[in-house]
């Protein structure tokens, strides 16, 4: 163990009040990024972390990211930006962090059993509050390392790099420019040695985990076009080409009912599977009951655990997520829509460039049409697209944290992939060239985004912990080159 | 010409003025069924209606239909019956009337270039104003009609009944029953001879029609579920079987591009097209330039006038009108739906019993949806029905209203069927087991149920004229059994 780790440890026990207080305080501002209205608790909130990191000593700024795109009476909250100690120590690896201090939207008409907005801890440590495990107690994390540090008197192990938005939640909209502006040469994140963000999840509720991979998503729609209008299906059933008859027709040729997508090229861009890889599977915490609690039924693809892993991280997905322009509410409607668009998107993974993604995609969704011989008109597009990631997990960054995984929980962590995707980790990798970590503090049942977010007392407490660790177990290992 | 009508048709012309100045009453009177904040004016038409019936002498009657069935706050408005003269001639026929005063949703903001309850009238004589066409002018044809007889001090040609109701853009809700109870003997509708409905269109602008035949409708939904809630794709995409995937191949087995029902047996019950019948089509007022106009495109799928026409009305149609429960908003939504209900429809023709087609139907399905070998669950259900209607036009109540059109008109009416369905005129064939014309007012151009709704000053001023002359060439046909 890292020799000052013992006290560091039992100072942040001591301190497991005020630091659930501190929780509580963030929890109690409404930061919701989606809701205009709530703009000004949003930057409130901003202000707040920086004003809590300022009487921690740490130099901060707010940064301005300028107007709200398509809003532009919105201003964009700032971007909170610090370091700490406030005085490089050149000695010292730079360690940059990130987390976001906006949330979802909530309201206890959806189905809270508490107050949202108002911490509530059941009898088994539960944190109910909307922002508490996302991502509000990991960022609160790196304030209470620090104070931590002080009351125990212990040095500092690293420079600490800090970047907290207020617009995760709603696409992170203006922080890519930043970054990026910001890790060029002479700028505020420029000496990063490596990069480290806690915004995910564990696996299960037992073991604790490191993420080294996510897939992207390439996300598509299908226009196809006929009429002038939308017509009535008694006059015009029977004589007129329908648009929904040949788009049902080009979504069920994209993907089939045990999840293989049909479009031809795609599987072939899919890194194969290697021996080593396949025996990381095995060992990982997680069984089909945990896919079918989380599923709510047993409509899984796969009956095992090892093709369930690879289904969600490292093979691509395709879902189709519904029609636009076509009747889509309860009751019974004649309509012949007029103009429809579906919308899919593919789950993609090494190697898949987005670019050949797209133009299979199109050649293929073309070639079906064509097929139909309709006289309706078809456009398919692109609507956004975000590139998979996948980090080595052998670099010291990662192997620093596994050690403060085992020093806190006892355990080695699983190292994992995500099938989703959490762009700003790409963005972060590229713009600082170095490693990028996930290094995540709350459980698979703490519903993120859902009623009744939570966040476990002892996650939080040991997050701490463990995020301290990690730092003093980063200034211990040899420099490589990343 | 039946010897009265010459003075008859002088002194509807003279009324012109006045007639037009009735509906313009009626058209202020914004009696929109399905905005329940518009109730009390739907009653004040009807009464306002049962007025103008009174001072012509006629014997009316309010009849109150109960509460509106899941709105039981709210009372339906009273279906508005009547009799002229009051007292009835034993010698001369019975012909009951339908229309309804109600109206669709209107307002300025939907585009209307002028206030849809100001009836305006243009130097082309277009007469625009929500319900001018549907199915206000109609129901006035037959007050100006008896209003013109004693003007002109003609002798009634035939015994009148009357029945308007004031909910059928919203269903009709209550009527059905009313109808076959006061059809029952002894009750005010037992003595129909035959019925008259005028509540369509011409198939165009230039040639009057008499309307034989309806299709009817049956209308299903196929609800697919599996996980217990809505899902993320990144976190679940390629691990679950998702309900979209089966929906859209389920939904793709039913109707090809071109209208053909692929659904296995349901074009064994079409009733064969014999080769009188097909000669009908050849002289019908028709060119596929109406059917591109009113398209808006070229997306046909026959290219001539007659395959159009079948499509239209003698052959079924199945129409995918959408699914719920998808995502169908616009923007990129990364959700895989948990349970989605796709919504069809099948145009139903003679010999097509509703009931046949329902278990074709649910066989069908069931069986595609077994072939898909899912994990989900999935439900086929009949949402609603109406059944086709085809009346006889060699009925003496259709060679009365082809002489009618021919003494106001001067042509020979087409005999037209619709692909739509109008519900109360099988009520009305069933309840008095008589003969039922569907005979039209307005024109193809008349926009009913859009904007900018018009009935044309021409289609007024002849169509009472029309109606009087219907009920005098009625009074001097042959008694046959219907
Ligand atoms: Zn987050
Ligand atoms: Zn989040
Ligand atoms: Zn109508
Ligand atoms: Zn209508």
């Amino acid at each position: 163990m890292a020799p000052d780790l013992k006290s560091f440890y039992k100072t942040v026990d001591d301190l497991a009040e005020p630091f659930i207080e501190r929780l509580r305080d963030a929890v109690a501002i409404p930061s919701i990024s989606a809701e205009d209205e709530r703009r000004a608790d949003v930057v409130r909130m901003g202000m707040w972390l920086k004003g809590q990191l300022d009487s921690l000593g740490a130099a901060m700024e707010a940064r301005p990211l300028g107007a709200q795109p398509g809003k532009e009476h919105l201003h964009l909250p700032p971007a909170i930006i610090g370091r700490y100690p406030a005085k490089k120590d050149e000695s010292k690896r730079t360690i940059l962090v990130y987390g976001h201090y906006d949330v979802q939207p909530a309201s206890l008409s959806d189905g809270w059993k508490t107050e949202p907005f108002k911490l509530s801890v059941d009898d088994k440590g539960r944190m109910y509050g909307r922002g508490s495990t996302d991502d509000k107690g990991p960022v609160l994390g790196w304030l209470n390392v620090i104070e931590s540090h002080q009351k125990a008197g212990i040095d500092f192990p690293v420079n600490l790099l800090m970047c907290f938005e207020g617009m995760e939640e709603y696409g992170s909209e203006g922080l890519d420019d930043f970054i990026i502006a910001e890790c060029k040469p002479g700028k505020f994140f420029a000496d990063a040695d490596a990069c480290c963000i806690s915004d995910n999840y564990w696996l299960g509720t037992e073991k604790p985990c490191l993420t080294y991979g996510l897939r992207g998503c390439n996300y598509y729609s299908i226009e196809i076009s006929g009429p002038g209008q939308d017509l009535h299906s008694g006059v015009f059933g029977g004589t007129a080409q329908e648009p929904m008859t040949d788009l049902v027709r080009v979504m069920g040729s994209l993907v089939d009912g045990d999840g293989n997508i049909l479009i031809p090229g795609i599987k072939e861009l899919v890194a194969p599977l290697t021996k080593e890889e396949q025996s990381l599977y095995k060992n990982i915490a997680f069984t089909m009951d945990n896919l079918y609690e989380s599923l709510g039924s047993k409509t899984g693809i796969f009956p095992d655990k090892e093709s369930t892993l690879m289904g969600r991280w490292r093979y691509p997905s395709l879902s189709l997520h519904g029609i636009e322009g076509a009747f889509s509410a309860p009751g019974a409607k004649t309509v012949i829509p007029a103009k429809v668009t579906g919308k899919f998107s593919i789950r993609t993974v090494p190697d898949m460039e987005p670019q050949e993604v797209d133009s299979l995609v199109y050649s293929h969704v073309d070639k079906v049409f064509k097929s139909l011989k309709s006289k309706n008109t078809m456009h398919c597009n692109l609507q956004h697209s975000g590139k998979w990631w996948v980090a080595s997990p052998k670099h010291w960054n990662f192997t620093a944290a596994a050690k403060a995984v085992e020093s806190v929980w006892g355990v080695q962590p699983d190292l994992t992939r995500e099938g989703g995707s959490i762009p700003v980790t790409l963005t972060f990798e590229q713009a600082t060239g170095k490693n990028v970590l996930l290094l995540p503090m709350g459980s698979s049942t703490d519903a993120a985004h859902s009623v009744n977010e939570k966040l476990d007392r002892k996650n939080y407490i040991e997050g701490i912990k463990l995020l301290g660790a990690y730092l003093h177990y980063v200034a211990e290992e040899p420099m490589k080159t990343s």
